[in-house]
């Protein structure tokens, strides 16, 4: 292709972002400096800066560009309560749901000895050590259904039963709005398991 | 959403991106800060060296950092036949198939006299005052088959008939690979309207 280096350059950089391919970075460069040169200024900087300045917090490992992130200091949440995700994006499903009002441990990752990811590498001493010290009460489990997310959580029950404090998992089961037709054996298998009786 | 305040930047300035909405944003952002960096580096300052360095040629008005484009100095183009094209994103298009070794003029837009888009715009009396300068012996007619892309094309063919150069548009019909039965009736009228005898 011909394109200028700068262009090129600009094409290339573009792939790095998810879901990115060669058409839509092309796409995306021609856009901006056809339509958005002030767009791209401004996602320049900003770029720059996240880089530069986030970092994680102190306590629940979640992005921050400060100490200890914003849901750590807000004093209105309840602080003997921690919900346990794998990612900063479980953070921002939790809180959309806009259904807890405790405080997270963000792992950034799960356990895989596969890939060498042991449980130092996502901070569980730190945790087990911060659930001692700050008297919790309860710890949430909301690592993802799949084989290394449920390790993770058994990994955690047998860590955190020894300390005396109250150990729980989400529930899994059919989504709201989800058809029974169309929901794979395993969540049903979990959904018939976990049910309650109507009162 | 809680983020942090430099996260919640890059989130919104992602926004400025073709085809980019919050979802895809909050994705990108949590990707880059968690495993590419150094990938948001590099896009950071290839966005900024883009917006600060790239222009337009002086010939074709194609983007390029320098005074001409690379096609425009290119020796072994062609120089007396002339591609009249509405995007930059349409030259990549005519150059990737390979098929033309001449030079290009980019519109940048087409005329749109409801946007209060006018000749003058798109560039128009330099390209003819070029056209008599160069003695380009063919200018081809390349803009879209839209009612805007079609009404730039007619406006061109009247300024350059009165300058004796040949004035020719691409062909439109049925595209190769595609299926008669699912061609739109103006496309298949235009293919019919514009069949050549078999030798």
């Amino acid at each position: 292709m011909i394109a200028s280096p700068a262009l090129q350059k600009l094409i290339d950089a573009l792939r790095c972002l998810p879901g990115v391919g060669p058409k839509s970075a092309q796409r995306m460069t021609l856009h901006l400096l056809e339509r958005d040169r002030e767009g791209a200024r401004v996602l320049s900087e900003a770029l720059a800066e996240a880089v530069a300045r986030i970092g994680h917090c102190r306590l629940c490992r979640n992005f921050t560009e400060s100490d200890t992130c914003e849901i750590c200091n807000d004093s209105r949440r309840e602080r003997n309560l921690i919900c346990v995700v794998e990612t900063p994006a479980d953070v921002l499903a939790v809180e959309q749901s806009a259904s807890f009002r405790g405080l997270y441990f963000v792992l950034m990752g799960h356990l895989s000895p596969i890939d060498g990811i042991g449980p130092e590498d996502i901070g569980l001493e730190t945790f087990r050590q911060r659930v001692i010290d700050e008297g919790i009460e309860e710890v949430i489990l909301a690592t993802n259904p799949t084989v290394e997310g449920e390790a993770t959580a058994y990994y955690l029950t047998e860590m955190l039963h020894p300390i005396g404090v109250k150990v729980s998992r989400i529930a899994h089961g059919v989504p709201l709005g989800g058809e029974l037709e169309y929901v794979d054996g395993s969540t049903l298998a979990h959904a018939l398991a976990g049910r309650r009786p109507v009162e």
